[in-house]
């Protein structure tokens, strides 16, 4: 169902030439209003892609109203990073572009109220003239059906092997989204773009605090291969074409609930990926040391190699939680306990149980790492590392 | 030539049965003085294994008086890390051995002037009856040829695919040394064991200051693989058997060359490794931020897949460099050049030179980072991601 399952959406996913392959590459997402409220997070590279320096202006004020949207456009093919000036006016154009088309549509739709997302290479022109020609066919096309949804969510593939979708239907409104994202998954924020529509009738300050929130405890605790993009973006757009106005904590779950679903499905294709390792460190002091601890281990490249050859390899917990600063998070070495797979195979910093009765078969694998220094815990995502995603990614250029 | 370069010390390395394998796998040097004079860096490991724990102790004059050692044992095999109070026990047990064994050769020796470093699994105790006894071969086995030297060295090999040993002849006094690590190669330092020897008449505190300053520019910038041991460790004694007292600058000097020939070494037989890879970042505004820049960039797995590949692509030099924080290391994103091996394919924000010009084929990658920012500088060594980095750590317990 994707960014259609909400009322107030059209979306549509059609190919522009902009992959050599001539699947689709250009996504649309079109709010019908009445509200018309659009939210975000972004990547915190220093070096960003202007689509993602667009956005930030468009929604920040700095161009026309604050948190006002009415359309995002999406390509896959080039992520327009690292182009100078050039990558910028592209942009600009492409959405000056969409306003244009859909002007017919909501009267007074500017180039500010468009929001523009790209993925793919780096350092690699976008196509213009294909592009331009390209908006006029996904304007043409936009439907408000499950189908629309899946076709958008489709044309923002890169290296993914499925499309994502989610969708949440709660007391009268519904919430859903689209996601991309396969490698460069990491803090703090999986590669990614993602669109999440909803009819609630949600205010832009309740809106972004749910976003914030959900994104913190979601896609930022992915960690595939600790590399993080110059173009990740979540987006957030609100309808309120159901007339319904959630409560604040009810938003907030669901917006959570729906995000840390998309981001699991990320997981689940990530480049090469055998096994998905969920990280959890309970017994921190805050949750934050929890999360440092939990991030630390889950960028262990021997630990996802011993995985990815379903060896518990304990020893790579150990030895890589005992790389975490003491001032960030406090624990005695000599008081933690190390489960694989629900079996405590370190325990007090001396062996457990053995480690042959532990179960690495299972795709999803759980390590669970009690500090017993206090009563704070967080989870993070991980893959293994596996001859695959050194085939993806020493043989192509992504 | 190896630990046995410099006049005052002799070496063995034996079989002690530690290894499956049969091979070599217990190294003793043995400083014959007239100096003892020892001292050390070690992992910054929360999570440190016993023999570590031991060598601090001993150096610190925790256990007798400080900064003297009359010998060092090694063995493969086992790191003795994580192995709880046996492997504490089991620690001192075996520098109590060496000790007496010694004690006719230099009346006095005792336990506290025996230093002890392990390398292999984490987590397997010692099996102790075989090492004890292996003490006593080795001692036996004990000369001062370059023959010794290199047996010590072969012994403390474990994936290693070769010994790994350099010296230095200066104006009548030498310095050499053997090392072992090819994994879990990152800061604060590679995984190794260390062990350099010198006849040079040092004191203590000129021979710690040369050895912590040479060990942050050489082994402390190496990161393979992102992964700190529970056990590196990096000694140097002196004997004074030379005569000859260098001046600080000279010894400052041949230290640091020695140890960042031997960290050369490491690099070149890195775990599955087919390209070392340079990573220089100059105009930076401190020496400090120049190596967070160049560590954080070394970090990447996309771009060292790349380098796997022979794909010149600065897009991951790039998304990477914008993940150091600015307070870090502040530069102008629009401003930075990159330039590999030779060629400036991204220049002040943009598309450089064609990337199609860039020669990958040696193993030897230079990637030159130009932050345009101070007239800082720094080198980190890191090595390419390949199918057998992921065979070596996913199919054997390491």
């Amino acid at each position: 169902m994707s960014v259609t399952a909400a009322a107030g959406f059209r979306a549509a996913g059609i190919s522009a030439g902009l992959k050599e392959s001539g699947k689709r590459d250009l996504a649309l997402v079109v709010n019908d209003g009445p509200l018309d409220v659009a939210v975000g997070v972004f990547t915190t590279n220093r070096v960003v892609a202007a689509p993602v320096r667009w956005c930030r202006e468009v929604l920040s004020g700095r161009r026309g109203p604050t948190n006002r949207a009415r359309a995002v456009i999406l390509n896959s093919g080039s992520a327009n990073a690292c182009t100078g000036p050039r990558g910028a006016a592209d942009t600009a154009a492409t959405a000056a572009r969409v306003a244009e088309l859909l002007a017919d549509f909501r009267p007074g739709t500017a180039a500010d109220s468009v929001l523009v997302c790209s993925t793919g290479v780096i350092g690699v022109p976008l196509d213009m003239p294909n592009l331009l020609d390209g908006a006029a066919t996904a304007v043409a096309s936009l439907q408000d059906g499950p189908e629309a949804g899946h076709d958008a969510a489709t044309a923002i593939m890169t290296t993914d092997t499925v499309s994502k979708e989610e969708a949440l239907h709660l007391d009268g409104w519904s919430i859903g989204g689209m996601i991309k994202g396969v490698g460069m998954l990491a803090p703090g924020m999986a590669t990614m773009l993602c669109v999440i529509t909803t009819d609630a009738v949600v205010d832009a300050d309740a809106a972004q605090s749910a976003l914030s929130r959900a994104a913190a405890r979601t896609v930022n605790r992915i960690n595939s291969d600790g590399c993080m993009s110059t173009n990740d973006t979540v987006l957030l757009l609100a309808s309120g074409a159901s007339g319904r106005v959630p409560v604040a904590d009810e938003f907030d779950a669901a917006v959570q609930e729906l995000l840390g679903r998309l981001g699991r499905r990320l997981v689940a294709d990530a480049e090469g990926a055998t096994h998905d390792i969920a990280i959890t460190v309970t017994g921190a002091v805050t949750e934050a040391a929890a999360e440092a601890a939990a991030r630390t281990v889950s960028a262990s490249n021997l630990l996802k190699c011993a995985v990815a050859g379903e060896d518990p390899n304990w020893g790579r917990v150990i030895s890589q939680l005992g790389t975490v600063p003491e001032a960030v998070c406090p624990f005695d070495p000599d008081a933690v306990d190390v489960a694989i797979n629900g079996v405590t195979i370190y325990a007090h910093g001396a062996l457990g149980a053995d480690r042959s009765t532990v179960d690495m078969t299972p795709r999803e694998t759980r390590i669970d790492i009690a500090l017993n220094a206090g009563d704070a815990a967080a989870t993070v995502w991980t893959n293994d590392l596996t001859h695959g995603y050194v085939t993806i990614n020493a043989d192509y250029t992504t």
